[in-house]
């Protein structure tokens, strides 16, 4: 028996998927820009799925642009509106809690002359709505910031950042990377004053490989790989169909995220009730955090070995986030907490395949695990 | 009855591909960074299908990086060898019948102060390999060329590119698209002193949307996207696993090339020798092209007119390349054809999935085109 909770790493790819996928291999396998009826039939397949992607957005099919994920959707993002923008001003304001893929294409900007402004957390992990107003100036060309935390599941103060570029009158553009929030909290761009927004197909049940970016409708960017003219020139290459099709589908087969949402905190609930028994847990996601995503520090027990405990006995959870594969967590640092509770954070992520037997085994194997592994120490 | 006669624009995935997909898509779903039993899983699968694409080309695993594509990989090789190189020297040698995924990153290193030499090919298409070798100087940082070309076939003096560096001493990295000749063309890259190569897995029968470089242990290029350290931080972002692994499997039902391009010469040579007693028709192709490829022009009739005539009777063909969609084809105005030839011009494109029955469905659907639609004009 397998109890798969590390959902927010990547999720398994529904049926509704995996269909459309096999559809775009098998049967509307022709290239889209090919100009005969089986090029036309993947075509039209292509701007379906870009219809159902911009649908759970509430924007309009001609704002979407695929990518190969989140991370070149958020690279294409960034640098697309620096480079867009820079002469008009060389700020850029950002979170010290950005996943890798914000993080070091800011990195990239500040060895081209950008300024870049990282934003720090509280210690419960909360980006404050008016320490980020302040940091956006008149200079600011860009202010990027992600809906929800991968780490600990912040929800991050997105109206906050918009109003202070009206206020400020900066000439930024508003990147959201929406990667661990598309699908499950409402987020319609356009009430939010969203110019670009980053989701990926294998958080909601697509794909490993796909993801696209909403460029709002007059915001401008520059396009950061070159080629053949497809995604109207700002990504172009051969579109990845069989994922794309895949997110179209996942995107349909959404469940209401508002009765989902239930379904999850009810989950999230149970966990945490259960880790407040257990001697040594210390719940560091705040209070208000995205109901998907639960860390906690088990005691004195290294991450590493009790993923290992855990894994041998079927339940599969994280240690800060996959792509860090095993480096200190920014964002923990980030939020002051101790080495040891780094060193021992667990992240929990939940999709609608869990159930509340994943969440009983989980900490009946979390609990047996800190008896026997803080006993060996 | 169908008669797909354009797979150098995508081919149709293999059995092979898809299962390996499907595998990747229900099973082997884990993300290949999570530290527990389902991503370890993910991440031998990864490194499996890295050594099936490392094998094709006699290379080991790790000059293996996975992309979304040739565009993506022809970008980074690009970008990635003139950053690194650029303060050696500020000079590229190319030719001008490239691929767009390559002409156009090289008119934005263009614009970021690069010279750009662009070989014109002959009247045939073909690049001579003493004018390319002329073309290489001691401040030349890097020299792209195409393996082969993808709307005539025109196999690319790679050897003499080579030669040329290593006479001149330039500190060039040479780069080699190969997206044409990959599992059909012998090219081992490290018989012909070759440093970046760029495959691409939908064009031998596995899925649109991945595609790999190979980086020559040694040759150091810079990242062209910065994100989570995945593929060794040269291309990071989650690995597009139902693509990579269908395109390790698509590798490994690859049929021993020598065999196959015999299967090919002689449906080439069987529309060849139909084209030959049809009016007005003129063969674009060099002689000693790839047989994969075969190009010619078809009367007076305009290329769009006739492919929407043989579409009709499910005969499949492309005009030019399917990525410019339609656009005059910057290859046939660079050997210097009429604009009659240009506009009229075909291409059929062999896999082998291709039969005889093919190759005379087109020739007879062409022959009623040519006498209706010329008459109708």
């Amino acid at each position: 028996m397998e109890h798969y909770l590390d959902n927010s790493s990547t999720t398994k790819p529904c049926k509704e998927a995996v269909e459309a996928a096999l559809d775009a291999m098998t049967h509307t396998f022709g290239n889209p820009s090919s100009l005969h009826a089986l090029g036309f039939a993947a075509s039209r397949a292509l701007e379906d799925a870009r219809e159902s992607v911009a649908a759970v957005l509430g924007v309009s099919r001609a704002e979407i642009t695929f990518t190969s994920g989140g991370t070149e959707a958020n690279n294409l993002a960034i640098f697309g509106a620096y480079e867009a923008r820079k002469k008009r001003g060389r700020r850029v304001v950002t979170t010290a809690i950005e996943h890798p893929s914000v993080l070091n294409p800011m990195k990239e900007l500040e060895k081209r002359g950008a300024e870049v402004v990282y934003v720090k957390p509280d210690g419960d992990g909360r980006i404050s709505p008016e320490v980020l107003a302040q940091a956006v100036t008149p200079d600011t060309v860009l202010v990027s910031l992600m809906a929800v935390n991968n780490e600990v599941g912040t929800v991050l103060p997105i109206d906050a950042a918009h109003a202070a570029i009206v206020r400020t009158k900066a000439p930024a553009l508003l990147h959201v990377d929406a990667v661990q929030a598309f699908g499950k909290l409402p987020l319609k761009p356009s009430r939010r004053g969203i110019d670009l927004l980053t989701v990926s197909a294998h958080k909601i049940h697509g794909l490993k490989g796909t993801g696209a970016l909403y460029i709002r409708k007059g915001a401008h960017i520059l396009p950061h790989t070159f080629g053949g003219g497809q995604e109207r020139d700002v990504r172009p290459g051969t579109e990845g169909m069989p994922g794309i099709l895949a997110f179209g589908a996942a995107c349909r087969a959404l469940p209401d995220p508002q009765k989902e949402a239930k379904v999850i905190e009810a989950l999230n609930a149970r966990v945490r009730a259960g880790l407040q028994v257990l001697p040594d847990v210390t719940v560091l996601s705040p209070a208000d955090a995205s109901p998907y995503v639960l860390s906690f520090s088990a005691g004195r027990v290294r991450a590493q070995t009790m993923l290992n405990f855990l894994s041998a006995r079927g339940v599969y959870v994280s240690s800060g986030s996959a792509c860090a594969k095993g480096a200190e967590s920014h964002v923990l640092k980030a939020m002051g907490l101790s080495k040891d509770q780094i060193d021992s954070a667990l992240r929990v992520s939940f999709s609608r395949d869990n159930t509340e037997e994943d969440c009983d085994a989980l900490l009946s194997a979390l609990a047996e695990g800190m008896r026997t592994l803080q006993a060996a120490r």
